[in-house]
């Protein structure tokens, strides 16, 4: 019989736990509240009840558990600690280490974004494929880089920060990071907005956005409409989105790259959009082959990722 | 007593063949012609009859031989398969497989930049760093990238070229690989050359810069003796140095850069001049402790690295 491996997806508000059998098929999934309050110290306490309860539930023996894997919004080093989560009140500690006493099992953390594209490539639109570059395009812009299919942690738990990758020299703008020209300006949910209201203010033509309800879906909606206004807006977009992926594939020469988040959900238009700039930019000889593929499993992604962390 | 394990460095003019105990310590190195007439076909055949040759002079037993690891220009996977080296004539196949059957070595085979990155990991300037990345300024620039102590060869063995980096959108002149705006049309020997002419062809005061005699060294040399033009050439130098630097670290958040090539010949200055822009331009978080170093075993990286490589 297969044996058992637990997945934990701590967010700001929810941490989502998967159930996972060591072949990848997800037996369940639950959530249970975040509680960040007092520096989140009941956080892994409370992960580690679930798992205890679940296990009893299901009458499983803990030898019969490969151990739990858990990804945190914030760098974590390969050790298992992590170097401050905002979202969480956490300073540094050994989240490997903590979790593993909590639970009798063994434990093993990585960053969130880091730990969605091992899920990616384990069961998801990037499956099979050991060198492959996660891009997550959500409020910010995330990633995750997998190396011979292990995470790329970095020296300090920031390897795949890649929305803070310079991609403008022109930028007035500061990001949240304090730079200016940085690829999530211009990638994320709220790069696109903000490009959006600024074509829409200097847009005397028909067009489906409505002052009050320009974001990057009715962007992306309207495009595939046929809207002029959101092509001018979806075209800006792609070049910066393929620029920041060619500089990318030009240090790292990936076999893929996976492209997730809530922009993604547009579809096959979001990678359609990137591939001129793309070409345009990229070292022509590592461009050879580097595919470019849709996330398939949207939320769940880290919950699949910290299993496949803690099963190696 | 320590084994032994020999290093090889195939350029395209001369093959660099190191004897190195496998603690690191150069025992003895020479050289030997590359003959690349006849699509390169008697490079290795050399090779392995120079390794011969010595194992016999010295009466070193093949058990107490690791192997022989070998730096080829071209880009080369993790496999040992060269796609291609130009300089060399050769086409696609195993180079690891083919010194193997022709010394009775264990083999393996890298990218030549790659492997110079893994010697000065081992024995150089970045001497026991596991995740570093080298860059090397030469007549172009090349790349390695080092993570938990190995290569990061890429999908196609092209990992690391980053050189080929867009760094800058209004580049009206092509590049060698026919993009516009690479990290190298800046950063290498020939880069900051150009550069030099299109600053000394404005230029109307004094400088120690003569007509006929502009390149790298020159540059480095009137800098270092105060000399205005010369300081605004580094300056434009180290704004895209710093800038290319960044990126890779927003992206693998490498503990060191380690700076190689003919270029950092000019020592200290090379580093100080790229300092102000990558504090511009690099991600606040990943920036942290990132240390830059200069390179040690100059032309002798290569075969530390290949040896190294066959270590493991």
């Amino acid at each position: 019989m297969a044996k058992y491996v637990f997945g934990v997806d701590v967010g700001g508000t929810t941490v989502k736990i998967g159930l996972l059998d060591e072949t990848g098929k997800l037996l369940e999934k639950w959530e249970i509240k975040t509680r960040t309050e007092n520096n989140g110290e009941n956080i892994l306490p409370d992960v580690a009840a679930s798992l205890n309860a679940k296990l009893q539930e299901k009458k499983i023996d803990k030898s019969d558990v490969i151990g739990v894997g858990v990804g945190v919004p914030g760098p974590v080093d390969s050790e298992g600690t992590v170097h401050k989560a905002v979202n969480l009140n956490w300073g540094e500690f050994s989240v490997s280490d903590t979790l593993s006493k909590l639970t009798g099992l063994k434990a093993t953390a990585g960053n969130d974004a880091n730990v969605a594209a091992l899920g990616e490539m384990w069961q998801g639109g990037g499956k099979g494929i050991k060198n492959q570059v996660m891009v997550t395009l959500g409020t910010g812009v995330g990633g995750g880089i997998i190396v011979d299919g292990k995470i790329l942690a970095g020296f300090s738990g920031a390897g795949g920060e890649i929305g803070h990758m310079h991609v403008e020299d022109n930028e007035e703008k500061a990001c949240g990071c304090g730079n200016h020209g940085c690829f999530e300006q211009y990638t994320s949910a709220t790069g696109i907005t903000r490009m959006a209201e600024r074509h829409f203010a200097a847009w005397n033509k028909e067009t489906v956005l409505k002052q009050g309800n320009i974001n990057a879906k009715t962007v992306f909606d309207g495009y595939k409409e046929g809207d002029a206004l959101c092509k001018e807006i979806v075209a800006e977009f792609g070049e910066y989105f393929g620029k920041g992926l060619a500089t990318i594939a030009s240090v790292l020469n990936p076999e893929a790259f996976v492209i997730g988040g809530g922009v993604s959900k547009a579809g096959q238009c979001v990678i359609d959009a990137a591939v001129p700039s793309f070409e345009k930019y990229a070292f022509p000889g590592a461009v050879k082959n580097c595919k470019m593929l849709l996330a398939t499993l949207g939320n769940d992604a880290g919950m699949y990722g910290a299993a496949k962390l803690v099963i190696g």
